[in-house]
């Protein structure tokens, strides 16, 4: 993400200067210098403002902001405005409003409240996109494209029932196909017109998160996704146009579930993303969804292009970031790959619902508050950090899957347990890899597995085509794959693959799963190993689902501890090829998928960063012939790490200290280690 | 439910061939062979296959089908595929789609989604029917018909409305006999013209569960249970013109809340229904639901038409059958007058939502499975029965009082308690007879009351016209009568009986019910008894609702022991002709219920069939001059029971070994013992 | 509330004759006479008979009670009939139903169903109050005026729309102004027609509790609440044309959330509420909501329009009212200045939904029931009473602020805390004072401050024009106000008001606050006292919320016990003028606030009415040279008060006894000490 215009860790977010005279203007531009701050993020929700009807277009409050910015060194991540249509636009022409999920056609009000579908909602956001591009295309602050924000959010009207219709003959072709694909033979559902289909929602095949008919649902889905990205496009296509050379994004929310992401980053240039933790989310959990994002292109750098300086205000119970978390937490975005530190907001609104979200400026408009302080501080520290992190990367061995169209399969599936939660099983494992310190990447279906020496693919779903012929070949030629219960029932139609569980998987892990159990909240199974695997001996805790499965040809490592299937294999590997295939057949406590995982990294020769105390994070980033390791303490004690022996000289790049030995690291503090690569 | 067609209990179950190719039909009719299946309940959902469009009927799938079973001697259970309308019909024909409760006009989707007066709806399945009917009349296969599928739901539209209209003129006559029946002079109702009433849902008088209106909503579950009914009668008709003689059923749900099942029973040749408990239902549920199922048509068999082998897909938590279980609960069915064991489903489907619903051939499609395996071991027992408990009668000198209307009634109540559920309170007697193994019918108010020396109908809380005589009546006789706190309060509209609870009871228990309390769920009040009554001495605990009542003639037996109501009555017999009516004015523990009606039976000479194990089930089924008393083993360890000298042999049905003394009846074992009547 | 025509405490209740036949009427008649009754109201929801269509009106019925009543010397509450419209006028008139929060059209059915922008719904109810005034205007029985009933409840059609269009064009004259208070450069939501305004519901704004746009749900609230009192006023004003002289009133709900009551008392002669306590509400909730309606107007004495003999139907459990507690909870309305004790319902109806609603007279009809006889006691005792108590006065020194579109701001923002409920915070620190006999008023900003020495505000959150300046004054000239965390913080508009917390509070409470910590439910921090202060010293509990403030000149009395901001202020007290401003900048625990309260009580000379045991309650009123000492005993258990030695005699105006020294209360007795002033 090194860009000339600006070469260093960008440092800034949102700013809704349309809100404030200019005396409060003039202020935070002040206050901007004092902090640090050098990109501002504006004209996200001015649409309304810009075209106040169908043919005038007013850019003079715009060119005022962008001229001011630019007069005191701020650069522009230029929003097209489209993340809420305008008022008279939902009054003249509602086919831009939505119908939602429960079939009630939506007046004027919120956000995200555009149907994808509108004839005049495309019509004016291309316009509007190319209108702003061809007036901004030479303006000195011009730093990056922000298009609209925060897609998401599905619709149910009639112009998206046509277009599902036009999408579904393009992607089936014939209504013999779809009505196979959809096995509508189910309950009488067979459609003879393209006409009779309509939108699975509260009318028709869903209620709340369930629906009659997975695969109907799954194609609205992803419709939908595509839907939205088309708007995305219209409007991408546009600046492009204008600005061939200006990167483009669109701020995307980590695990969000409505989009799939790995589509959407391939027609962005850069990913950014909103990163909202609140309390008590696990710290391994914000760095997976770093990694994720990391992941959507495949390891290139992100931008973190929100976070809040300390409050939110949409959360039941809104804390303050204790003091040093915010700084902490901006590292750890950085250590898994961000190039830059945006918040939002950079002054708190006094209306509306987000006026209790934290901003750099709070309400009280001085600088002599705690949340700027820190906030100055970390300005401060960023500039001295100047370019030498910028696109460096993380190289990592061990990667895991994820998978948005599998994660709506099992997240539609009517049975067997409503306890399954897709992205909770992938986090424990990536948990587990994290509590190592084993690096890992978050990766999709459609990434170089050759890569890799070791991929988990947690509840696996969902085998679309190709897919088990990958994973084949990425363990024929010695990688180690391990997989869960769950896995390979059904194709991308959500049709299940008959023959034997986990279908297309069967050959690859050598088992026959027969039946899935499903325990209720208090039941729990256990895991007990037939010998020692590693720091594995004994017994552990299982539960959720308990697939009941058959070796043929795999190594039953451990077998289930009770009930009717008791001694039947529950933790199996598979030699195949040059490679191994695991099976992990029920969902197991922590200790039992840390032991597994260092005993299988251990072997494989997959190496923890370092070996640091409970809630200190590693990450290492490289670039050229350096490399940074990140060392975060997220406990409220300090920290000793001791650093291994080492001909390479490391300097906390925070400190310009040359380190060596035991270190201590203070209390939610960070280190950022440079050594020269000895590889 | 002897059928010379097929003289034996029938062994298959519901079976969509629509949804598969030859190859793997031809391979189900193969395994249908290894497991002794010889009835498939076909054509539930192929309306849209059948009948394409408007003008269209298509059988050649149908006639494949048909003749296919019958080829391999599978007899067929026919449907009439009503259960879901095509998607077609709801697009040329929207009056077919329902309104909802909450006023939603319905699009295409789901099953149970037809309007019940539409028009539309009504030709096209009379017509549909009468087709079937006329063209398989004649089919070797042919064993019985099956109508639609598992009716239930409401719909609120125009049409309904307008019938509803209709149906209130032919139930009152006149707007003054609807205004005082519905009590409209309360919150100023009164109707002026039939056309100002609108159905009552959420638009209107409901919101949740609950009503402005008791009345007006009785009413609309009544008027809409006879829509449904004669959609069912349309259909029965058309059959019964071309096959007087076959039988016609439906399948029905149990305790489902919507439909009169007594009303419909009238109109069923055998009465058929679907179980489904999870794993944590008492069995003494189940049990009752059986015997309620068997009691809608005066204790004829009735047909257990669907049950899983294993696995159910819309509960939270579908836990698998264990072993032997499947089998326990087959012969539960049977034990309680099933004369039918079939599935749900034959082959599992591979999409849409009932994908994970268990079936007899599971996904992987070969015999080899645990759950096979038990349906073909299943399959031989059934084999080997032969027609010898076909049409065996349970004879019981108990019987239990259950009634649609009066459920309504307490349920659409808006006081006292939200904690009263009328299925609860009828279940805990009901469980009190089922652990003293007393043999028990589940009965209608238009049951012949002089059957039983017992009948208890808990929270009897509406008396229509003509009970409270018939109960007198049979109490008179020399009957023993029990009913609860909640009782005798309100006519078969819903409107209060004034001059004092119990109403149009009061005469005949002897008391007068002054005042209701409703208990807090945390909070508690005792029964104490005044002297032993057999088993029952000392204190016990009860709750949801307290009677405050003051004998009038009644013997107490036993006092409340705390809060200012310390001292009064709650449990009364009065002495009334040659009988005693009993009220229980609260809602008592398990230990007293028990205590309460082993002394009550055993001074009325109601004995137990045996005396067994907790855990271990009994029913006795009698035919002729044989009996045949089933012993089911709900416990996961082996049970011993001591069979009562006896001058007869007693033969164990499914091995043929002759037992006496103590027997050992396996962990979810099964014995039949037949044995020569010696009454 | 002295009344000629009936000077003394009035009691009686809702009556509804048109559900009952003459026999019964008669019977009521002669049992109300049984029972001391002497007001009767009725009339409530006659609209569909006396007006059976658009142009026709029946008064046979409502004549015929009316004089049926007088002639039996029962006086009358006349209801004007409009608390639900008839369902002719739905049919025929559809702009009289609402549209609902969820945007959907209701059908006729139920009460508060009208739309009150309606142009039918308007017309019909002042014609309808002009008729029934002009009839009655000389009936004997006439006493005084019932607007329609329990007003409440939104509607968001668009006849709705279009007015509120009109009352904002009216409140901002224009849009320019609009945009700006609303907050509308947020999210793009500029308006420039009014035309693209819409009503904030579930369609556009708002869903569940939450809004978008604080500062258009906040004005929708008032315009609806504004929109029923034009309503009311209406009718009000027909009524006045007719009889001046006769009092009108419509009956209130306490702390109903959806109405400005303060605005609306402005424009009754009397208020009137119906106070329905569950068997949890705590006793002090019931006297601070007693407290509230007399603040209504200013301490005038109000009616206690209805409560239930016994029973209720529409909570979840509808416990009893145990013996004695009817006439305790009569007396605490009595105790905290009403001079009515009126019944919902003398009669029980027997069908529709409150038909387990207790009454006077119950189901069984007759007189010899407990709750008739306890009902019966206290209107002979009331008899006795005479018009002494009458319009006597509470007279109070400390007064706690409540204020309506404080609570809608509080509770329509959107962070910091869900856990912040307004009327609990208040509730917080009536309770103390309740529990230290200190008598106190409930008021709202329009009061007269300089009446009182104290005045607590907690959560003063939103500060309308002219509110901080009156607060200066009070404390300026003496007075010690209190207020807590999160107040000061925007303006009428919900803007927050810029230069630091509590903005135009900052001044007077000497602090700053900087930050606000929102607490999960299972955190707390603590108040430690610097130094003791009164009872005072050690540690307290506090949660919710925690302001982060800084002293500004405040004295700091104590500080928070943990977390990173511990030692910052929690409890400061500022000097202004000749009094004092006290910040609670957390939500303490129970303890803490009785210590306070006592202390700076003491230190004001506010003195407790009495020491009394725990669940002991005080009040007392006076008029002239009289006062009247109310003793409350609300436990199960008698208890002893010492009477403080007096030079003036005490007599218990219940018994005639003279009592001093230690008296004993009986469980749930009350007694009422009549005293010559010596002040």
């Amino acid at each position: 993400m090194f860009n000339e215009k600006l070469p260093k860790i960008w440092y800034g977010g949102d700013y809704n200067p349309e809100q404030w005279d200019k005396e409060v203007i003039h202020e935070d531009l002040r206050m901007f210098k004092l902090a640090g701050i050098d990109v501002a993020t504006v004209n996200v929700f001015s649409w309304a403002l810009i075209q106040p009807s169908e043919h005038v277009y007013h850019f003079d409050g715009l060119d005022a902001i962008m001229d001011n910015l630019a007069s005191k060194g701020v650069s522009v991540c230029l929003a097209t405005s489209t993340g809420a249509h305008p008022a008279w636009m939902a009054r003249e022409f509602p086919d831009v409003t939505r119908v939602d999920s429960e079939g009630r056609k939506r007046k004027f009000g919120g956000r995200h409240n555009s149907c994808p579908n509108s004839p005049t909602y495309r019509k004016h956001v291309a316009l509007l996109a190319g209108k702003i591009a061809e007036r901004y295309k030479d303006h000195p602050a011009l730093l990056m494209w922000h298009v609209s924000n925060e897609y998401g959010g599905y619709c149910y009207c009639e112009n998206c029932a046509a277009a599902f219709r036009k999408w579904l003959q393009n992607r089936y072709g014939s209504l013999d196909k779809l009505n196979k694909v959809w096995y509508t033979a189910f309950w009488g559902h067979t459609f003879y017109d393209w006409e009779e289909i309509v939108p699975p929602n509260g009318l028709s095949e869903e209620w709340g998160n369930r629906t009659n008919f997975q695969s109907i649902s799954l194609d609205y889905r992803r419709f939908q996704s595509e839907s939205l990205l088309e708007c995305y496009s219209l409007e991408y296509d546009e600046l492009k146009k204008h600005t061939p050379n200006i990167p483009v994004t669109t701020n995307l929310m980590g695990f969000y579930p409505e989009l799939n992401y790995f589509e959407w980053a391939k027609r962005m240039d850069v990913v950014s993303w909103d990163n909202y933790p609140s309390l008590d989310t696990p710290v391994s959990f914000t760095a997976m969804t770093h990694d994720l994002m990391r992941g959507l292109k495949g390891g290139q750098p992100f931008m973190l292009m929100e976070q809040t300086p300390s409050q939110q205000n949409w959360q039941a119970y809104n804390s303050l970031k204790r003091p040093g978390v915010m700084r902490l937490w901006s590292y750890q975005a950085v250590a898994h790959g961000a190039d830059t530190v945006l918040f939002f907001q950079l002054r708190r609104s006094i209306g509306a619902c987000e006026k209790y979200h934290g901003a750099v400026i709070e309400h009280v408009g001085h600088e002599h508050t705690r949340v700027f302080r820190e906030c100055a501080e970390l300005g401060r520290e960023l500039q001295l950090l100047g370019d030498g992190l910028l696109d460096s990367r993380l190289e990592s061995k061990a990667a895991v899957l994820y998978d948005w169209e599998n994660r709506w399969g099992v997240e539609l599936s009517s049975g067997p347990s409503v306890g399954l939660k897709y992205v909770d099983e992938v986090h424990k494992y990536y948990d587990a890899l994290y509590q190592l310190n084993i690096q890992t990447d978050m990766i999709g279906i459609e990434e170089a597995f050759e890569r890799y020496d070791l991929i988990i693919a947690p509840v696996l779903y969902m085998i679309k085509p190709g897919l088990a012929d990958k994973i084949e070949a990425f363990v024929q030629r010695g990688g180690t794959f391990i997989t869960t219960f769950f896995s390979g029932i059904v194709d991308e139609n959500d049709i299940v693959t008959t023959g034997g569980y986990p279908g297309k998987l069967r050959p690859l892990l050598g088992i026959w799963s027969e039946e899935i159990d499903a325990l209720y909240p208090d039941m729990h199974n256990q895991i007990v190993m037939k010998t020692e695997f590693g720091p594995l001996s004994g017994e552990y805790s299982c539960n959720v689902l308990c697939d009941l499965i058959h070796s043929e040809g795999a190594e039953v490592l451990a077998e289930y501890g009770s009930d009717f299937y008791q001694g039947m294999p529950v933790l199996t590997r598979n030699k195949f090829g040059a490679g191994e295939a695991w099976y992990v057949a029920s969902s197991p406590e922590a200790s039992f998928l840390q032991g597994l995982l260092a005993k299988i990294c251990l072997d494989k020769g997959i190496k923890p960063l370092l070996v640091t105390p409970d809630g200190v994070e590693v990450t290492k980033r490289t670039k050229n012939d350096q490399s940074y390791t990140f060392l975060l303490n997220h406990n409220a004690a300090p920290a000793t790490i001791h650093l291994p022996e080492s001909e390479v000289e490391a300097t906390d790049l925070l400190t310009g200290n040359i380190l060596s030995g035991a270190i201590e690291l203070a209390a939610k503090g960070v280190i950022i280690l440079k050594q020269q690569r000895n590889e």
